[in-house]
């Protein structure tokens, strides 16, 4: 089962919720579990650069079923997976990509969110989650 | 004044209902005033290559200021506008995308949907226009 | 459920067959049900730009839930879909992408064929969509 | 002399044995003395982001007849190919993309393996190789 649009729905709410309680604006993206783009939103004011950042960590979470970050802990100078993001028409491996799971622990999906710092970004992600 | 988030979920909900209405799942995006994505939903089992169109056909309405439509009457062997679809990254010139304009017909942003018929696609997208 | 990796083996060793009996050598690929590679086999001697377009059959057979052929009917010069070729990077619209269902009729994927002529990659899809 | 179909079949089934091993799922590129794909695997539950990957990594063996890896040597910050990556399309220059040669030694294509640590992505290549 791939993550539903009332699901995205619902995590896109609690990110949202999360990103005004902490005065940021925010870019939310979801997708599914074969990586496509089940739903966007762009808060009033929120980056325009940050519309499609959002949606290439929520892609990258799901193209290595792990957080967006941890693939920059890889890919820095000297790393194992230096520049990586070259591949897949562009990644990006900072915080905000979060993995999105069933209650079986099966990937359904991903969440990407970009407009604030990448601790920012991370924990309005994680609230969407937590909403699943 | 570009087309707000709160407004972009309206006429989304809107072409929503639109949709469920005559049985054809729906991609559904919003640009504003910028031609910049403001919101995008997939319908459940909706195509996934209308992601894609559903998003450049809001672009191609605003790029031009008329419905997507209207470039395809251009663009045809012999037109104009011959092969316009190759500029910007790829336009969508057929009928699916719909400006939207304020009270006092200021252009405030685009819909484009993707999913049906070209018919039952503009009829969606103009679902959402008339709940402005 | 998607197609797996054994299935589209043998899906492309029946194309492959087929392929060897009309005495053409083709590119085939497979794409599962969110439209990603699964497998892709280049016989010897097949034309080198049949890689891409083996591979974007079998993505817009997915893409739009219909065989690519059909695709090609809607968007000739005049026709509703005009250049929607244009869309998701490039499409290829004429016959020799084929969807592939399970036996309740849910679609699982893709098959793309290309090397010869239209009728003829049609033909050698077919072949591995009836190994199915 | 290129690598034919046959053959490339015969390191594919080396290496997702290796794979099996190991444990990882992977995905399996291998490219012809032209630089162009032969045949590509996407074992089940193997990365999505490493379709595209592991086909770099192939075709980036070949581009410079050395092991991908190598080329990550010299593109660090500071060093003598910084930042080659960006060439060719995007670059992959971390391990797991290892050449093919005949008996003689005469380079006749290359493979690339993307789907665990970069080691491991190495050890199954070369498991390829070796099937030679």
């Amino acid at each position: 089962m791939s993550i539903t649009l009332d699901q995205a729905e619902k995590l896109s709410e609690a990110a949202k919720s999360k990103a005004k309680q902490i005065g940021v604006p925010m870019n939310i993206a979801i997708v599914d579990e074969g990586a496509n783009l089940v739903s966007f939103h762009r808060m009033d004011n929120a980056w325009l650069g940050s519309v499609d950042i959002s949606i290439r960590k929520a892609k990258t979470a799901r193209y290595f079923d792990m957080n967006s970050g941890e693939i920059g802990k890889l890919s820095q100078p000297g790393g194992p997976l230096y520049n990586i993001e070259h591949s897949n028409g562009g990644l990006i491996s900072f915080p905000g990509g979060v993995l999105l799971k069933d209650g079986s622990g099966k990937i359904i999906g991903a969440i990407g969110v970009s407009g604030g710092s990448v601790e920012q970004d991370h924990d309005v992600a994680s609230a969407g989650v937590a909403a699943l």
